[in-house]
């Protein structure tokens, strides 16, 4: 039977600059991608916290989608998180322009008493106290994944790396991990990251596809190949939700389910990208995305 | 029964300046690592020119592996092909410091005549127009593969696009696809290198693996994951030669015998690049290549 995953992260509003367009004040966040995709495979339970301008529009997407939002605090006391990011010509690197942390200055993530049991656990990123305060509140030993990003590396190193290993898998991107290892190898990089604690590792690698770093060794899926990029946004959230709500829709963690979620993750990130905001990833369908899965295993495995 | 490939292409002398060190007159050119390559799966019959300055004890390397040697001429008037490049800091780009053209100004290949019902050909990176030179003498119609690099493109486009129809196989990397289709994205170039009337083609970028576009449609094999990486020089040439090699070996040309292709030429290049020049290519071994094409299989593959 499939279980819930709890979903800790940010739910924002964001200014998106790409070389061919701009969206403006649109839903943005680590929850927010990680919950839509998740959706795809099981019930999220949200939790996170939004200010006074947040849209309820935004809220009935959340819940067409069959996100739990009992773990969702709004509060009237200030304005959402807001972020504005511009991408490079070619969409490899971004800048930030703008962060206002605004009612996540103050928020500590309380959980649900019914969500403490969840035996499937999604660290969107958001500070690393923070997510260790989640874990701090569950029962029992959840499958854990987490995201972080640059900042927490450069700002809380020690803290994150104290978080790390009380995780059952880290997902970080590739200069995320050489930033973390020192290493721009992405072997040695795998290793280094395994050698912090966790039980395994994921480096996503843009166009390079992904690489699972587990006890028993690699696994290696090239990214799904998109024709119509437009927005990168939220892809790293995408495949975490993605890959946690495959897992916990089987209730299993083995190694040919974590194989089999590695393709899952990377299909369902590839129809993120493919529109601003959460649009495309909302929308799609699951036909959609089990389509892409099996259009990756078609161009990918000898042996259908 | 197992064919032999016919190769022609530069044979010469490099100076290679990485991050790490450098490399001063040693083996290069595109014939002699498709040729080394091509040596762990069939007889490579080698066409090229070498000057007065190149070494015996390097002949003496290629017919160690097995190369046919009777095309190769050695032109008494000038001095080998000469190519000094240097690589960035992280690999990913490299300039070309000097080319000294030497015996290769004036060289047009000859074709043995017992090359010329050779049914696998690899055209080699040399000029378009050569290349042309060497299929107007081949008879019947071969399995042909060729490279190309961004100097053709950009000074001999019409005779490169003259050439490309007549091909099997078109062989070319990301950046030089997008230069020759101006299109950057990776299955938009694919397309459009079609429509410029190859049989198929390969789009080789580095850790992103290779993608093969073929009438059936695409197929994809990520990058083997190099620890060691010393000297990228040869890796598109060594892929080539091991990928005409492995169908040469089996006499095969369908979508399956490409696809397995794919794997052999993917191992074989990452032999080349943790050593300067051919010498990790020369010396690995068919049990190192066949247990690096077994890792590949094993990273990659859901079902063995």
């Amino acid at each position: 039977m499939s279980s819930p995953v709890l979903i800790v992260g940010s739910v924002a509003y964001d200014n998106i600059i790409t070389p061919f367009s701009t969206g403006k004040n649109i839903l943005g966040g680590s929850a927010s991608y990680g919950c839509l995709a998740c959706s795809y495979f099981t019930v999220p339970q949200l939790v996170g916290v939004v200010g006074n301008d947040f849209d309820p529009a935004h809220l009935e997407r959340f819940e067409k989608r069959g996100v739990d939002l009992e773990g969702l605090k709004i509060d009237p006391t200030g304005k959402s998180f807001f972020w504005t990011g511009e991408y490079s010509e070619d969409f490899r690197t971004r800048k930030t322009l703008e962060i206002q942390l605004n009612v996540f200055e103050t928020f500590k993530p309380v959980i649900p008493d019914n969500y403490k049991k969840s035996r499937f656990v999604m660290l969107g990123n958001i500070a690393p106290e923070l997510q260790g305060h989640v874990l701090d509140q569950m029962e029992g030993s959840p499958f854990v994944i987490a995201n972080t990003i640059d900042l927490w590396i450069n700002l809380k190193k020690r803290i994150l790396l104290d978080l790390i290993k009380r995780l059952s898998l880290l997902v970080i991107n590739g200069e995320e991990a050489a930033q973390l290892t020192g290493d721009h190898n992405i072997v040695e990089a795998g290793r280094k990251l395994m050698e912090m604690g966790p039980e395994m590792a994921i480096i996503t690698r843009g166009e390079a596809g992904a690489i699972l770093f587990h006890p028993e060794g690699l696994f290696v899926v090239p990214a799904y190949p998109v024709v119509d990029l437009r927005d990168p946004t939220g892809a790293g959230d995408t495949f975490a939700g993605s890959f946690i709500g495959y897992l916990a829709s089987v209730s299993r963690t083995d190694l040919d389910s974590l194989k089999k979620a590695l393709f899952y993750a990377t299909a369902t990130a590839s129809l993120t990208v493919e529109a601003f905001s959460c649009d495309r990833l909302e929308t799609a369908g699951r036909e959609a995305m089990e389509k892409r899965v099996a259009e990756l295993l078609r161009i990918t495995q000898l042996k259908a």
